[in-house]
């Protein structure tokens, strides 16, 4: 088991934060930093009014450098807008961020976001990460100061950047309590379609299914745990979607051929009475599930 | 609000009770008695050693008259087996039931079922249900005594149902702290496909899907809440769904059809950035969810 971040390292390795997009991500790494101990300076920037932010305690002032065209003196800048918003501030905000800080996001895509980090003109070091947490809420009035505990926080660095920055994040992302775990982009974007996106498109068409149908109101009636667990995410919002769906559309469409493929298959066994094919799926089904739960068991008992 | 329903009355009006079937829905059923004061005697019958389950104090005894071909003198059979086995049960034993006694089920179809108690040779009367409660683990071992609170418990008589039997199992039912509603045995097949029973196969078709990929290991420690939630069901043993698969096949391939037919609009939207379209359906999902968690509060008013 490694040995514990300590809040001094931390503070000293970034003693100025900038947090860019503080809704439920933004609100809960900050809020996360302080229930930790961390006792440096947190700024945050984005649509909404940031003085309310202050005035709770979740920052310690709004970054108004940015929006002023000047330079950012943060240490670490933290991306947690949507992602065309995050995008959109790399090329148009790159340039203020101030050499050797680090540069992160929190965004659910990562090729579009790393090839724009890459560009980023000037000598400041931007890597790609995504933590796998959240909630089907938006907004800072939901930050958990948890949110981070015991999740896969994937990091995605390209082969030039920096080792030492590497670490560096490495160190915070094991300080909020998260698993840190290195992929390409390409293979992030391929696996979270797979293990992350095609799940929320299948628990919003599931709930557009039952909602559509002329009898929904005694269908909701009967909604057991099954139901309620396989459509929490679909009050998952188009402001937060749309954006994935845009910037991961292969990988999704290409998910979806094969789990139509999948229930296709199921339906013409069903039609057929072909009991073996679809007693195989359930097979194969039991050993995945079995196999997620060890998974588990072994991350918790790192 | 309803009265709360005496143990008193449910002992009087039913001082022997026969589990025909005792897994985690008869076993449950058992437990559920005993916790709430149930005083009569409870007898099971089935494959599994009944003498285990007489010596955990679960079952008062072993019914032995349905294997030696003797009436039964149960005022009430409770068929808690796989859906084929409560049809060949009721084709086989029926006539052993005393008259007067009320038979119910939990089988999760009921077509096939109800008409098959609707022959018993006896003046009997039959009376098909399902609880909407149950679990992912099957086995007496996972008894649970509270397993029915809250739920939904359908019931579905015909039109030549008697009342006053209908009436005595609400009593039972609302006794176990369920909320009883009834339908008939089509409505119920066609709805319960669609809220149940094809979340089901969507679950395991999604973790049959991973656990396929090439780099499964990988996905499954990356998974998050939401594919764990969407993959709970994926544990289900097709020792249960297979009957269910056979008894309601037509509404099952009726349902995957909608189903697919909506992945595969989101599929095209996706390969043709088609925003709107995609953006519909997370808008009626929203929609859908709202309605669903309304419905919840409304049930826990009551």
């Amino acid at each position: 088991m490694p040995q514990p971040v300590k809040s001094t390292t931390i503070t000293g390795m970034f003693p100025r934060i900038c947090i860019v997009g503080v809704g439920l991500l933004g609100g809960s790494f900050a809020a996360a930093l302080r229930a930790r101990g961390y006792r440096g300076h947190i700024s945050g920037c984005g649509r909404r009014s940031m003085a309310d932010l202050v005035s709770k305690g979740l920052l310690d002032s709004e970054e108004e450098s940015f929006a002023n065209n000047q330079v950012c003196y943060a240490d670490l800048i933290y991306l947690a807008a949507p992602i065309n918003n995050i995008i959109e501030f790399l090329n148009s905000k790159g340039h203020l961020i101030k050499p050797g800080a680090i540069v992160t996001d929190a965004g659910s895509t990562k090729r579009e976001i790393v090839a724009a980090g890459s560009k980023i003109a000037t000598a400041a070091t931007f890597i790609g990460a995504h933590p796998m947490a959240g909630s089907e809420r938006t907004g800072p009035e939901y930050s958990n100061p948890q949110l981070f505990v015991g999740a896969t926080y994937i990091i995605t660095p390209t082969e030039t950047t920096d080792k030492d920055a590497i670490a560096k994040l490495e160190l915070l992302i094991r300080f909020l309590d998260a698993h840190p775990v290195i992929l390409n982009p390409e293979d992030h974007d391929r696996m979270v379609a797979l293990i992350s996106q095609i799940p929320q498109l299948l628990s919003t068409a599931l709930a557009a299914q039952v909602g559509s149908d002329p009898a929904s109101e005694s269908l909701f009636g009967l909604a057991g745990n099954g139901y309620r667990d396989m459509t929490r995410l679909a009050a998952s919002k188009w402001s937060v979607w749309g954006d994935i769906c845009e910037t991961n559309a292969d990988n999704l469409a290409d998910g979806l051929d094969k789990l139509i493929g999948s229930l296709s298959d199921l339906r013409s066994a069903l039609k057929n009475q072909n009991e073996k094919a679809i007693s195989d799926y359930f097979d194969r089904a039991n050993t995945a599930a079995e196999q997620l739960r060890q998974t588990k068991v072994k991350l918790f008992s790192q």
